[in-house]
């Protein structure tokens, strides 16, 4: 092959790093499985220094797994988890008493500015500080009094899919530790990591007829609610930065009063089904989706309840509630997949992007 | 006039409600601080029960506003506040430790089903609960321990404007007694008014020609960080309900490394530039828009200096930066109403909209 042809992806090229990743999901997850003593210690530690109030940063995916952490640390430990303002800390300089704090920097790379600033700003301000990223020997894993490695393996598609995956492992599996439940979720996500091995293909076979009739949709509200708002703001964020459109997140409650008014027929939405105590919300969202005429796909586990869809794509029902967030993601991922290659886009790089968030 | 006459709005009505409520902004503000001793006696009541971490909770205009009271907090006192998630409490029932909470339930009707649950259940638990709603005889009021009451007088429009703009206000002053710097905030909120009542004519007299030419603008990224990332919430809120935009709420950073690969020339981009220690990240920002051809307003007390921006709408410099919100919402509530104007649309009664929020 010539220089000049290696240049640009072919259209049987384009995507295919990123699909690859989508499939690797199963095993990095495994493959963080084998780290959970390094998980047992760091939840040991946080308990030690009684640094329980849990502050997390992170840009992008990582910010969107935040969203997890908050329902992953209040349902287990019971303790209060946040998604920390990085500008409070890293620009106005704010004095914030950090002790009693575990803060938890989120970065695929380890080397997303800000997120490193965070992490020294708030460790003179006495938070106990843990770094959890794909690259265990970043200026953020040194920076941090400990690291949890994420195990992903090389993430080359710029649009993230397994690191925000294992992300979410990662954060559910420290919060079990933390509420010593760590056995048990353990052999939950082995569980999850067997039903996305089956899903996984299942699905790609089917994505295709569900992507192609929204190639010129420019716009897309992607609604849930509970544990599933980090999957909302994920697939939001995928849509975003793969296919172009202008998918914005937002609970199902936000939703139904207020931009419900700015729907229409060429307006879609989508929504994230899962089986928990935030399902009625969920389906009162679309049901006045519904009334104004909008198209309607629904995902998660409990996709078939909603009346009146019309695309479906369920996922199976996980070990637990808790753990739904982890298959709940792939039809996103998938149909992002899909929808760029209809489209003539190329996953893998999107224009303009690169895959390290080097955030001012 | 005849019952058929009166059921819909001619052009000229459409609109006037909210516009009347904007322009009577100043004057909510005055009336809040003739209250001022109700904020005095609840920062006392925080600082004597230690009730230093402030969570908050509202949905849509109020749940914009938590945005706000995160630096509030975080800047006047340098206590932690977070935007608390209802569903965790509400819906999964977590039973988290409240004692040292402060909870803020803000809703301008006072009557939000589950902010009123919310309140009911985290004070069984420990905290400190506050409601900020503009009805001082709701349920919300009677359900939490104390009430400040907005005195933004009847909001009729079905988008909020005054009572937004109030609960900023409001937030702000609780969190200058708790840090004892009530007197200087009263001072520089009497003067905002002021600023206010200057800045809001002159504007609405050249918006017009700023929203004409987005009439058939589909969607739109509303960007900036730190303090106004509440301003960029309401903004796109407001976006969304009145004139049908999609336009999504984003952080300049967030925005720029990621959502910027969906930007073209038919993609405008809204950026809220202030003069604090945030501007550089939204002048990067705005730079990498420009650089793939979008249209961009730059608004703010730094509009002026954000190179190459299509249409500037410039706002006042605030007293101190805190303030700095309350001035710049402004340029979006008028642009919301003019754009809607053009479109033939009601920011009184957007279409499938009601004034109060029943959530479920």
């Amino acid at each position: 092959m010539s220089p000049s042809e290696a240049a640009a992806p072919t259209p049987s090229q384009a995507g295919t790093r990123f699909l690859a990743e989508i499939h690797e999901q199963p095993e990095a997850l495994e493959r963080l499985l084998e780290r959970d003593e390094d998980f047992a210690r760091v939840a040991a530690a946080i308990q030690e220094r009684k640094a329980t109030t849990i502050r997390m940063v992170g840009h992008g995916s990582s910010d969107n797994a935040t969203s997890y952490g908050v329902y992953a640390f209040g349902l287990l430990p019971r303790w209060t988890a946040l998604r920390d303002s990085i500008s409070l800390v890293v620009y106005y300089r704010a004095e914030l008493d950090m002790s009693g704090c575990t803060v938890l920097a989120l970065s695929q790379s380890g080397r997303t500015r800000d997120v490193v600033e965070y992490v020294r700003r708030v460790r003179e301000r006495g938070a106990f500080t843990v770094a959890i990223t794909n690259d265990p020997e970043s200026e953020l894993a040194h920076e941090a009094d400990d690291v949890l490695p994420l195990c992903a393996g090389p993430e080359l598609a710029v649009a993230a899919t397994k690191t925000y995956l294992s992300t979410l492992a990662a954060l559910g599996l420290l919060a079990a530790h933390c509420a010593g439940e760590g056995g048990r979720f353990v052999n939950e996500l082995r569980a999850s990591a067997g039903l996305l091995r089956a899903l996984i293909p299942t699905l790609e076979a089917r994505i295709g007829g569900v992507a192609v009739p929204f190639a010129f949709a420019g716009r897309m509200f992607v609604v849930g609610r509970g544990a599933e708002y980090a999957t909302v703001r994920e697939i939001a964020l995928k849509l975003l930065e793969t296919c172009r459109v202008a998918a914005e997140p937002m609970t199902a409650t936000a939703f139904a009063h207020g931009p419900v008014a700015a729907l229409d027929s060429l307006f879609p939405v989508w929504a994230i089904a899962s089986d928990d105590e935030t399902l009625p919300a969920v389906l009162e969202a679309v049901a006045r989706a519904r009334h104004v005429g909008a198209t309607v796909i629904a995902s998660g586990s409990a996709a078939t309840t909603v009346a009146g869809s019309d695309y479906v794509l369920p996922v199976p029902a996980p070990p637990s509630p808790l753990l739904s967030p982890l298959l709940s993601v792939i039809p996103g991922q998938l149909f992002a997949w899909a929808l760029a290659r209809t489209k003539g886009l190329d996953p893998d790089e999107p224009q303009g992007l690169s895959k390290v968030t080097l955030a001012r």
